[in-house]
């Protein structure tokens, strides 16, 4: 099998570092064309010492790396939204694979995209040929997409335990609160203040409460998708004083049991490598999956009518971005999808 | 006024030392006995090097404190269930003023007690002169007691944005759910794995989910209170890796408005010196309520029929547990209820 | 006594944010004027929610703060270097109590300020009449003085356990090194990326190495006058992840044994209200001395002729910043000088 | 290349699983056998739940894993120093390679062993086929030897940027200070005080200082045998609240300037596939280095007669200990050395 060049469109974010790190492992891909508005000219290995010797390329422009696009066969963005979809159509022109980490491409309906992002989509003539970047729900479509759209972080963790039960025969859902705590990475590495280490750190705060997130609308895109019907969903994320990780406590109402949920999402990811499902007795946590591409789940609660609970936990750099990302890219080139990865 | 002679049993708990210091900072009290079984003939400056020169009292066995019992007119206990209670007693049988910030005098139920804590409670004749400390509820009923059972850290969060509503006319709560975080202390100074730095640095995690934590019946027995008939509630208690806070998210499927909420409990707390109700747009955060008495409240989202959002925010050694129990304190030595923690 | 009204300037730095809790215990002052240019127009309890009900003034331009000078009868600057100095100068010059917690007024030479400092100073004719505020050192100055100059964090750190070793007859110090470790408090609320949550959470760097760093001169002017001739240091900071606080490991090389410099920094600071000397078994540690006023120091190490260490440990918010200033403020105003600290 | 089977004995670690999860990638290596006194019966994963589905093997008793000894053809020991050497004897009599993470075969002398660790050592006659496992000193004889000793973690990062200076012609080093700062993880699982969340957290905190820490010895005896002739030095270990990585400042007397250290270190190191010798304005940090094998290393300071300042940092849990373990198995077994590990 011959080599993967890719190139990385806004290297120098941490979704981007975590790309290179991690294609640095994959045996069938290199990273050939770097790129950065901010830092273009210097080596990526300046703005992050720990690639000294592990990728020392140095930084185009995003006008130098469009020129550079016939030397590759796959592109990932990890471009902020509006610019991404402006800065990889020199790629997606010339048909070279498309792995799009911004939400540029998530949303099927531009007018929702234009109602969430501000303004009107920059390209929608080109939403119908994106793929919701989810292999456990469209790994097929995946496998023929020139275009897939990367999930967000907090779509990954909300749907993995979610789409199985909506999609279950006889299984109801009335009503679903997903309370998420995400870790400082997820808001980037621009400088902000309440990303300020003496403001984040020792300190815990909510935001974007009820159904302000920019996450909302994928996630009822894809919860509706499933369900056959509208789903609504109330979301609060949350600020926690961790570099990485989001877990997900999810309150479901439902006339399934703690214990059926669990039997019905162990049975649709039996097969999956990259999801484990675990019993209610055995939460799981941070730890258990940071550095690593896998969605922990499991189902616990639900006595006497009360909401069931899933609790969800990924690392939002692996599973919720250049992971889930390089698992896309797998798909759509044949390769093992567990390479890299494991 | 002269000055209270204080003991506290327990001393040498996180909690103990936040009343040391919060005490070495009231006009009106001091502390005169403290108490270790672990620690007893140490200084308490041994233990926690910060107090030396503030508090450099040697630490007395249980046994040695309950012969001192006639030198002190205040006694808080920081020590764990059931032993509490055991070791209360020889003040509480001199009738010196007792704060107990132990599980031991909350429930008003014995049986309750016994179903949740393991077995009898050690002294089920004392629960009926049990006053639950929590001023907001119970200020005049505490100014007249002798036995005060401070409440618990996550109740203390939980209820206070939560009773106002259920004494609201015509406002229908019909489920509650609880997303509470708190930092390490809340888990003790006891040694575990779970607290252990490397096990809970970079983490996150949900215990006792559904109805499984020993604060629910604590908090079903005061919600049901204020509600005047039975009210239960779903709670899942995370581990934040931060030293000290709560935070605690609550969706309540409610009649009301957010804002309608907000205005309900601001009115409730309007001249109330540790509530700060604020305004939905800006939400409480632990870093606004760590290391002070406050417990601040807000209410947001309820939109197209979803659940109101509420987030309260407490420091978990301080309104969560030794603050409150001095404000008891200032409450039934008839002080100015916010001496010492202003 | 009557009230003193105080100004600060640069009120929304986490400085001012320490001066106005500190001062809201102080019983003999309060705090009347904040200003802030960033902020201005807004409450200071905008900025920071923590002080809702403690601090609501609305913050002054610093023009406006000016013009506001006759109404007060202390001021405290926690501005900038050179920026400090200028609006400082109708406070100064209606001879209004003053203390600088910037480095304008530390250095005596205004050569070496302007070497290290970027350009000249913009106030040199007042040098002459500032005290360098480390009370320990200069009580009685600091209590006729009008301008004091409040020392640099690490200075306070480093020059507390030497000046007394420096002064004693007979003891001999031909190399010190100071390899010190800041919270990263220290580096300030200014947006940076050194600061930035993710690039400073489980991280651990050296920077200024040798003799870069601002606080060499400052530290190498007292050492040398309580030496009586020069002395030079080298000078290692650090950048640790938490909040608050400094330590400093300092490693002499001297004739006296560990013992022996523990002695008689021990006598020396004897009858101090906030320097806690300790055996070297029992060595500080930040959370020995964060949100206090102490500086905590003990000697260890020695043994065949190997360098003497001592370990010093400072809340750099506190003893290293707004702290000393207000023991500063008690001296110059004849009250307790633990006034507001203990 | 037929795959090595290796044991773990002692895999409940950290430093197991860091083994585990290392293991796991390695082309020609796979772990067959892991043994743990406390959780013998359990499946690893059930101990570090990240490990599900990565490695489910069932801990062995020490007694059983010794009984496996046939079937692995290396062996790592993460056990506790004594008990180590006692556990790998069986394996050591069969032949089997070993690599020793514990400090039982490090020291040459055994009667320095006998001083530092509290006892006489276990096997003596073993010591004189051990080899100190720092491929970068120690290349051709790790290559022939049956027994490793893994170097310990604050030598690691003290020696590396030392030994090649102490060998170079006509380079005088007339004193040496490490002041070395460890995350929490290099203290091990056990449950202690020191390592409790709430107590490391927020904390920074000096111990062993001067000659008093088990790896003076280990450092002395190899920074002599570089020098030829003994070396002394000051160190002082520091605990810091991250969970991995050791940044050690070196404190260096010497004739050489900071720019000839680093010439010398860098010409020494240039084939190395783990040391990045950085010029003096790019200090090390430890987020270059935390989850990979690279020691870093800088050379600044050293103006006017002043110790030349010497920067290093690893990952205490890689190149500390674990990954060096591996690369040591890479050449015991003629594997490329970076196998693993890049």
């Amino acid at each position: 099998m011959s080599t993967v060049n890719c190139a990385i469109l806004g290297a120098t974010s941490y979704t981007g570092l975590e790309l290179v790190r991690l294609l640095d492992k994959h045996q069938n891909a290199r990273v050939t064309v770097v790129s950065s508005q901010t830092y273009a000219g210097q080596r990526l290995s300046d703005v992050f010492p720990v690639l000294k010797g592990v990728c020392d390329a140095r930084l185009l422009s995003p006008q130098d790396a469009a020129g550079r696009a016939a030397d590759v066969v796959c592109v990932f963005s990890c471009l902020p939204h509006a610019v991404s979809a402006q800065l990889l159509l020199p790629f997606i022109e010339k048909g070279i694979k498309t792995v799009d980490l911004s939400a540029d491409f998530r949303l099927r309906d531009p007018s929702v995209y234009a109602q969430w992002y501000g303004g009107p989509h920059p390209r929608p003539e080109l939403l119908g040929r994106a793929v919701f970047g989810m292999p456990e729900q469209y790994r097929d479509a995946i496998s023929q997409a020139d275009i897939v759209a990367n999930p967000g972080c907090y779509p990954t963790s909300v749907l993995l335990p979610l789409l199985p039960l909506l999609k279950a025969p006889g299984t109801e859902l009335t009503a679903i609160i997903a309370d998420s705590k995400s870790g400082v990475s997820g808001a980037g590495r621009s400088l902000k203040l309440a990303s300020h280490f003496v403001e984040a750190n020792e300190n815990l705060s909510a935001y974007g409460v009820g159904r302000a997130h920019r996450h909302v609308p994928e996630m009822e895109q894809e919860l509706s998708a499933a369900a056959g019907g509208p789903v609504t969903l109330t979301f609060v994320p949350h600020l926690v004083p961790v570099n990485r990780g989001i877990l997900s406590t999810l309150y479901i109402s439902t006339n399934r049991s703690a214990r059926e949920c669990g039997e019905i999402v162990g049975a649709a990811y039996a097969g999956e490598p990259f999801v484990r499902v675990r019993s209610g007795d055995d939460l799981p946590k941070l730890a258990d999956v940071c550095h690593t591409n896998y969605c922990d789940i499991a189902f616990a609660g639900g006595d006497s009518g009360m909401p069931v609970v899933a609790v969800s936990a990924i690392d939002n750099l692996v599973k919720g971005a250049s992971g889930q990302a390089i698992q896309n890219m797998n798909v759509m080139f044949g390769f093992d999808e567990t390479m890299g990865l494991s």
